[in-house]
């Protein structure tokens, strides 16, 4: 295993710190227990969102606190749930009585964690509604999940219920905000190669020279199929292929493509498959509207990619293209 | 090699009509030659500037094209040199008049075919300077180069001479303070694993499983050393260390510290020799005022970093902190 890290068991302490020092013009810092806040913390009057999970998916969520998105993020360790006193921790210190929304990846352990951290702020008299994001349209019930899971398609939904929260919605709409955004978000990825967890040490799986992983999980879980490479246009065809079954557009239809990096990934290889899918949605009429190429919901350094499809309407549209300032996304401010 | 592209000898064709697609709200890009230009260039009355160079280093140059930037971007062909073709058609159609800055990385094939078109484009009546970047403090006359390599700190001189065009100053003030931070900054790289550039095939060195490659160059040029992997802490202190010897830095200076990701490192381990080197930076007394911390000087997949310090002062700051609105990079606009 070769990495940039000092021992494995400090790499989410150390990198929070790292984090907080070039980003304290945004964020503050909790070290212990730890999350991420948005520097004006708690807003007056409006609606606190915070989301987390594990580390190793960066720049989400840490990445996404700020103006006009997160409020809070709780990183776990590498790849694992963080657990709920954190999230309390951070639900405490984003709540401005106007309530709190959670947003969480439909993962096993992270939905628990989440849920227990709710119970104990509404003992608290802090009104949290949770959303669970399961936009993966690649398996139901997998290795962590009961369910569809959750991966890059959560970035558009923090982005544009955070700019729901930031107009002054309330819990409910910001609630049914983030609920539409899911409902109308596809996504599906392919991994190259495989990714090392620090404690671990070791791939998280293997592949072959020539061989690819179509539907992987953000964690390396299993996806579809194991096949031979092939070229970008067609595994791009394979991964448009269920979202385009699942969620079917008509011609005239508007959406956000993403095309998220898994870490590891060229920018170059991004783009080429941005090239695909556009012309492909673009065959059935459909318009891109929208977009965002890069590195959004990674899995350390595997190499692979997903597409996230989200069909938007003018309130949606409208929604994310509202001001945003964070580390990983900011624009119009 | 496992690589989402499908001809390599598309590879950069497809990527920059991927870019096309995706930043149409930005950019023109030109296919024969190519470039890519600002949508609104050429800018009545303001100096237009130009960079360009081998693929394979994205977000450079091409996701640093737009307001408060590049005017225009050439891309090679992967880790080759533009001809002096399209630097010639992006030099035209950025100027309006006021001039054209080249700002060129030092590598031999780079600097002989920007000379060629700023001398094709003297004959046309269009003013061109020349700024070399050579931030780059591992080694002199390499297998690319003769002096010192343009690595990282060429987004820096990018930035900060954007936006002394975009304010209005003339051809020769722009040069003047691309020239000046030119020769604050400096910069000093570590590859873990090498990358494969597409029409090779294969990877362009080879470390073993234990070895890293101190002072390594964008395109693998050999550094100045390999060693045995170390804590990222002592690698951050070998990075630093030659820095800090060529450019001295007094207590109570201030920098900017651009943590650059090679293209295949995860995020967490950016932040983690940011950490560190905002430490020992600290230790002596200097501020880290401003900072970047992500991928924008690439090598392809290769897993590394590189550190860079420019020594700010006023001017140079508010420059940096002037709006910019490209794909790469946006704020405050």
């Amino acid at each position: 295993m070769k990495k940039l890290i000092n021992d494995p068991k400090n790499v989410v302490d150390e990198a929070v710190a790292g984090f907080e020092a070039a980003h304290g013009d945004i964020v503050v810092v909790s070290h212990d227990p730890i999350y991420i806040v948005r520097k004006d913390a708690p807003v007056a009057g409006k609606v606190g969102i915070v989301s987390g999970g594990g580390s190793g998916h960066e720049p989400l969520h840490g990445g996404f606190v700020g103006y006009g998105m997160l409020d809070a993020a709780v990183p776990g360790p590498v790849f694992t749930s963080p657990t709920p006193d954190p999230i309390l921790a951070a639900t405490k210190a984003v709540d401005s009585g106007a309530g709190v929304l959670h947003i969480v990846k439909n993962y096993t352990g992270d939905v628990l964690n989440f849920e227990t951290a709710a119970d104990l702020a509404a003992a608290d008299d802090i009104e949290v509604r949770t959303v669970i994001v399961d936009d993966d349209v690649a398996v139901k019930d997998s290795l962590y999940t009961a369910g569809r899971r959750g991966v890059a398609g959560t970035v558009l939904v923090e982005k544009i219920a955070g700019a729901a929260a930031e107009r002054g919605d309330d819990l409910d709409a910001v609630a049914a905000i983030a609920t539409k955004v899911n409902s109308q978000v596809r996504t599906m990825g392919v991994a190259l190669t495989p990714c090392v967890v620090p404690h671990a040490g070791e791939p998280s799986f293997t592949l072959a020279d020539d061989e690819i992983e179509i539907g992987i999980g953000i964690h390396g879980e299993p996806g579809r199929e194991r096949i031979k490479l092939e070229p970008a246009d067609a595994i791009v065809d394979r991964l448009l292929a269920p979202i385009l079954e699942d969620m079917p557009l008509a011609s005239g239809d508007k959406v956000h493509l993403l095309v998220n990096g898994m870490g590891g990934t060229p920018q170059v290889e991004l783009y080429i498959v941005f090239r695909h899918a556009a012309a492909v949605l673009a065959e059935k009429g459909v318009e891109v509207t929208r977009s965002l190429v890069g590195n959004f919901v990674t899995s350390l350094e595997m190499q692979g990619v997903s597409i996230s499809v989200l069909k938007l309407d003018d309130e949606l549209t409208a929604l994310y293209d509202a001001p945003v300032q964070t580390a990983a996304l900011r624009w119009g401010r």
